[in-house]
């Protein structure tokens, strides 16, 4: 049977202040009103049985969402690879025959259909082969913040990846968007839970035993996670495991992992995007993403290319380019013991 | 007798968002938690009983500050030649031999006991002669947004003013500044009732007349007012009267007519201004002025010479040498039927 496994458990600092440590961005009304999570969900629902993995510091704010899932919640983080074993060992637990599509919480896709389609069409390879299957989104730019996969010259349907590869710098990912021969690492992932918990015992064995020892009711995972490494889910068995393939898909998908990355998935208004609830007023300057949880009226004038954020307690201003650089300014409120701020 | 009447209906529309219509900036605790108005009173206090001339709309606010004056509320704003001689026409009512030392609410006097030395200075001239009294602030740099009294080659004490000078373009600022010429038109006057009275009657008889009926209670100041003329002092009496006298005053004055002007006033931290009760942080940028109305955090990355402002449902962000700009956002606001925000 095939489960939907939902990776929530992000602290996505790069969207403060409207994340904040208890409630990160995948609960956010980001555009439109609706949360990244809910849309995730939504999606989610259209391939099978859905399960939130979140941390146990966002169960609550999770549960409030009234999305009517299972949720696993784990006690601290340790990235997704742990996140991923332990959904495994769990589904498999109520159903060895488990078929797992892992899907991360905090992304946009404009073209549902298409993404579901692209699913489906590797669960059935999945099905039929127990291969590893990852979702490849067309390159539409030379992205410096995603992994590539490497396939080749590829065609259309199911295609084998030649080699997962990390954030490449400016130069090599101009060479990756023009070659046609990579797609991006979405982080969407099928396998059974069988082989994915085979993989954890090959290349991470701490994190296969771990989680089996938590679903069999063994042992807490309060007690085991502390003990765990915190490894992605690529590094601990994607890039090493063997008959990887993919499907290419262009569904207009895309992270939502920085304040500029609104731009691609909020509406413009006279060359502005004006996502949350904000309202916006901007004199002499345009290309500025602006956002407000409440219906906070945001006022420029000779901004461009910028982005201001008013969320709780804070308001942001930074260059588009520098989206990035929100990690910082996160840094330095916690080296001043701002915590009432993260 | 000597009478200090604080002139404090403005609205203060280049302080916007902090300054609303119905809380306008000299009710607000911009610096070191203190109003503007309240250090008018304490300051009025050194010389005379104190009367706040203010609108209507704000008489609730400013008595909810407890500074214990009697107040005139007037129905509408019509500038100050109206609130001045209403003033004056009901002090004179009671005291007709009443002096009067007119202040602005919306200013900011490092040194208050020199500028309480020279409006003494002004009242003993005046309460000798029945000249009209104004305070020349020694120029410190070539401003725009003053007026200016030309004086000649002045020396201290009590000097006549040869002519009262607009707000100057910036070359002629710069000639001002550099001839030691001029002085700044503080607005701060000191002239008897009567005498104020007399050159209305001469100069602006609509509004002579109209603030006496008021005073002596045949008419009401509701029925009269929309009748006045909407007219400054300066150009209804100060331009037109003879033997206008100043005393020349380096009293760490300025007008905190706009959000640059804070600048002056508030204490820097690293090369920026915080004032109200904002935190900053500030990666990668100096020189700009931050102001929040509660403890929120603003963060700024790569900003240079700006202001940053939250305050209540609004969030600004403009230049420092734009910060006369705020009146288009608030024209932006009105024209889009905003209200709420104005």
């Amino acid at each position: 049977v095939r489960h939907v496994v939902i990776l929530a458990g992000g602290s996505g600092t790069r969207l403060w202040p409207a994340s904040r440590q208890k409630h990160p961005k995948q609960l956010l009304p980001l555009v439109g009103g609706k949360t990244l999570l809910g849309a995730a969900v939504k999606r989610g629902r259209m391939i099978g049985d859905v399960t939130i993995v979140t941390a146990e510091s966002q169960r609550l704010a999770t549960e409030r969402l009234g999305l009517d899932t299972a949720i696993i919640a784990e006690p601290i983080g340790r990235n997704t690879a742990p996140a991923i074993g332990l959904a495994a060992a769990k589904l498999a637990e109520r159903d060895p025959d488990a078929v797992l599509v892992i899907l991360p919480a905090d992304q946009h896709v404009a073209d549902e259909q298409g993404l579901v389609r692209a699913l489906e069409l590797l669960c059935e390879h999945v099905e039929r082969t127990d291969a590893i299957g990852t979702v490849g989104i067309t390159v539409t730019r030379p992205e410096t913040g995603f992994g590539y996969l490497h396939v080749g010259a590829a065609g259309g349907g199911v295609v084998p990846v030649q080699r997962f590869v990390e954030k490449p710098d400016r130069a090599t990912a101009e060479r990756y968007a023009a070659s046609g021969e990579y797609l991006w690492n979405a982080g969407m992932f099928v396998a059974s839970a069988k082989r994915l918990l085979a993989e954890l015992d090959a290349h991470a064995p701490a994190i296969g035993s771990g989680v089996r020892e938590i679903a069999a009711g063994r042992a807490k995972a309060a007690d085991v996670y502390p003990t765990l490494p915190s490894i992605s889910i690529d590094h601990a068995v994607m890039e090493r495991a063997t008959g990887v393939v993919t499907v290419p898909a262009s569904v207009g998908w895309d992270d939502v992992g920085s304040w500029a990355a609104l731009a691609a998935i909020a509406p413009a208004h006279g060359g502005n995007v004006v996502a949350g609830r904000a309202q916006a007023i901007a004199l002499d300057g345009a290309h500025n993403i602006y956002y407000a949880d409440d219906d906070t009226v945001i006022a420029t004038v000779g901004l461009e290319n910028y982005v201001v954020v008013k969320s709780g307690n804070a308001v942001l201003v930074l260059p588009r380019d520098r989206a990035q650089d929100v990690r910082q300014v996160v840094d330095a409120l916690a080296a001043r013991k701002l915590e009432e701020y993260l």
